[in-house]
């Protein structure tokens, strides 16, 4: 349903399938918050409930999943927007939001009193128009969105579209506030404020097939990255309803599309079709996981929508000149809420990051306090270009990884045990013996084997972990 | 003052002194719309005064603005934090938002009676003390953000905090809404939400001088990127005025510390002193930029406050194990406001952007069609490695340049005067000679004279023009 575009309605206890511990829902639940107390990811409070603050090590795993979609999203023609968070309550009625959504969203009021003072000055019509004035005050009420698709509507709105620039697709990766009842909060998968990798596309009908695809095909590659295989992933189709808009022809002509599409890209026994279970502005594709507890959580999602382009009345000229063409719009999410994925994500490493996504990717430990200058020139050199930079202004493009010392006067074997604890990918000791030879005593997080690298072969390798996404 | 930090109150019309075109105050504004226009960079729409639509060619100049001080910010060893927009109205009593700037905020509502049943269902305390049920339900109106700093207190607060670990910088990007008069909306510089290079330090006394000189480094040579030598930079110190919270010893030493680094910094007699002029909680520095019509705007700030962490009560834990200590806290912005530095670098470029900040950094011009197939080639091959990578997942760290083509059946001449007007940086020809060479005919916007370079020199010119902020 379009208003049901990754709302997190997913439980809080999420582990992927081929998480084969035995785990209760409670200690999964536990154990998410005890990973980030440990790891010191995020937190919450009682003045902003259903609101995440990402602590700084948290913000650096969003902020790469963030980054990830975004590099993704230019080869498939995304192009990212910027957009307002309150629109006035007109915008809401228009979109359809007022009438049915509109209880689970937050309201926003400005100083009524400050504007009238304020239109009253600039205005001598406001004195003549009483009413109007009264008019011009209720509209000074907001609706904090909950979603991104009036806002790309306006956009698309704004200018004369011709077929030649379809489809186009905006990308936006905004705030959104759904007000959730407090008592179903929970952890990061039942939250108030959210952020998705949100994709809206103003296509053709016979586009539809190769946007589909693209998405797909997307999904699938991006799960993958997280080891998440296609078997894993399920994909339900939702069909034409009893009660529908707009004419049968299209339907058919659109869920004929979604089914080749689904039979190219997941294969022909490999997707569900649940009959008559579209919203009834389209028919949609919907991207669950299934958890340790065999319980199905929507991830992704691709739906159709043949209503708010009438809505907004979206046009596009024709090839042959007709200016009244519609388009079709597709709302559409890979990780759906960022907030929900990380919980996933969470549940499905216990922790243990790869490389690429680690907020704590190596540790150096100077092995007594004679080392500690070695080990800070050290760290400044695999801590890439970005700090790396001799000019007093650092580069727009370059590595960045997160390399932390730990110069506390503590045994190496204490801190390379704590090192483990909090997660660290790598964990590098700096002795006499290092600096003589040139290199450095290097383990993994989960390997006790000890290799020793010069400093120029651990950058490539984590210069190779990354682009391999290890 | 702290409530007044990067607030947008610069007049609407912004143009670099150094920008000597003779220019009415008209034209200023009409010039950065003409610009925005022609450019497709950001519109507005009444249904939400004062909130910016960044269309994707200024988002792609937003972004970059935010990149950029995010990497220079690593440096500084600022930590990013993502914190909630909204909060309940009892952090703002506890912050003084709501005595000192509850006009000027939007108030946010969730829909109590849903929140009432939820209690109801969740809890039989709320039959038992209706009271206090009423008072949960008066506590679901929040504040809309107008600045970080309290959600940084909270983070602060959050943690048993010790000497070693100070200074804390978090940094954060968040949106942030004031409800400016209507009448007074204008454009990117008055607006009602955006955005700030916001940073909080929280620190020990003796810390500021080294955190207040090496954010006046950051300052000068951030603004030096974008051409605006030191020189035409002024920095006004505010110091204690009649009325002030704390004692004033330490008034004195935080004073004493601000003129050393502004001597140091900017030299001796470059700066200005307002002799009682400083908030009531701290001094401050701000950091000013003057217009074509001799008129100053505050961009970035240094702001002292020693209210807010006693406020929140926050502390840390001395060398000697006093729990008792409290740190300073520190407001900062480099940019300020983002939209209004936006909105400066826009008069100061006139559309001209440099290539690393340009939104279109090349065009390639295919002769005639049967130019197009290369044509498409090259601008895989020039947009960098996110685009050009053959995997099917792009990598996290690569260039991505902004290469377009125009294909359409128009003479050379045309396009290239259209590509000039649209403000590309660089002009690519590719005809059938070029093709034989194995060169592409190259010229910039702003010289006429054209060269013959392989695609692997463009692309090298490509960094350095990127590398070297040109």
């Amino acid at each position: 349903m379009l208003f049901k575009v990754g709302i997190p309605t997913a439980p809080s206890r999420l582990v992927l399938r081929h998480a084969t511990r035995s785990i209760t829902k409670e200690s999964a639940t536990q154990s998410n918050q005890v990973i980030s107390n440990k790891q010191l990811l995020y937190t919450t409070d009682p003045l902003t409930p259903g609101s995440i603050f990402f602590l700084p090590h948290g913000t650096r795993i969003f902020n790469k999943l963030v980054q990830f979609m975004k590099n993704q999203q230019i080869k498939y023609g995304f192009q990212e927007v910027i957009t307002p968070l309150i629109y006035k309550n007109k915008l809401w009625k228009q979109s359809g939001h007022w009438e049915n959504y509109s209880e689970d969203m937050f309201k926003v009021m400005g100083n009524v009193s400050k504007e009238d003072h304020e239109v009253q000055d600039v205005s001598n019509e406001a004195h003549e128009h009483h009413h109007e004035h009264e008019h011009n005050a209720e509209d000074e009420e907001y609706g904090l969105k909950p979603m991104n698709c009036p806002g790309h509507c306006l956009i698309y709105a704004k200018f004369d579209r011709s077929y030649n620039e379809l489809p186009i697709r905006y990308s936006d990766f905004s705030s959104l506030h759904r007000n959730e009842a407090s008592g179903a909060l929970s952890g990061l998968t039942r939250v108030r404020r959210f952020h998705q990798d949100d994709g809206h596309i103003f296509c053709q009908l016979e586009q539809i097939e190769q946007e589909i695809s693209n998405t797909i095909n997307l999904i699938k590659n991006t799960y993958g990255v997280f080891g998440i295989e296609t078997k894993e992933i399920e994909f339900h189709l939702s069909t034409r309803p009893e009660k529908y808009i707009g004419d049968a022809k299209t339907w058919d002509n659109a869920e004929e599309q979604l089914t080749q599409v689904l039979n190219k890209t997941t294969g022909e026994n490999s997707w569900k079709i649940r009959e008559g279970d579209g919203a009834f502005y389209g028919p949609k594709i919907d991207v669950l996981l299934t958890d340790a507890f065999e319980k199905k959580h929507q991830v992704g999602t691709i739906q159709l929508d043949f209503q708010l382009p009438t809505r907004f009345n979206l046009k596009y000229v024709g090839e042959e000149g007709n200016r009244d063409h519609q388009p079709i719009l597709v709302h559409r999410a890979v990780f759906g809420s960022l907030e929900r994925f990380f919980a996933i994500l969470l549940d499905h490493y216990q922790g243990k990051w790869p490389f690429w996504l680690n907020p704590r990717q190596a540790i150096i430990i100077p092995v007594n306090e004679k080392h500690v200058g070695n080990a800070e020139a050290l760290q400044k050199e695999l801590s890439g270009d970005i700090l790396n930079h001799d000019e007093v202004i650092s580069p727009m493009t370059g590595y960045n990884f997160y390399v932390d010392i730990d110069k506390r006067n503590e045994t190496v074997g204490n801190r390379i045990k704590e090192a483990i604890q909090k997660g660290y990918s790598y964990i590098l000791m700096l002795g006499d013996k290092d600096i003589e030879l040139g290199t450095v005593a290097i383990r993994s997080r989960d390997n006790r084997k000890v290799s020793n690298l010069t400093s120029q072969e651990v950058y490539k390798m984590f210069i190779d972990l990354e682009k391999h996404y290890k």
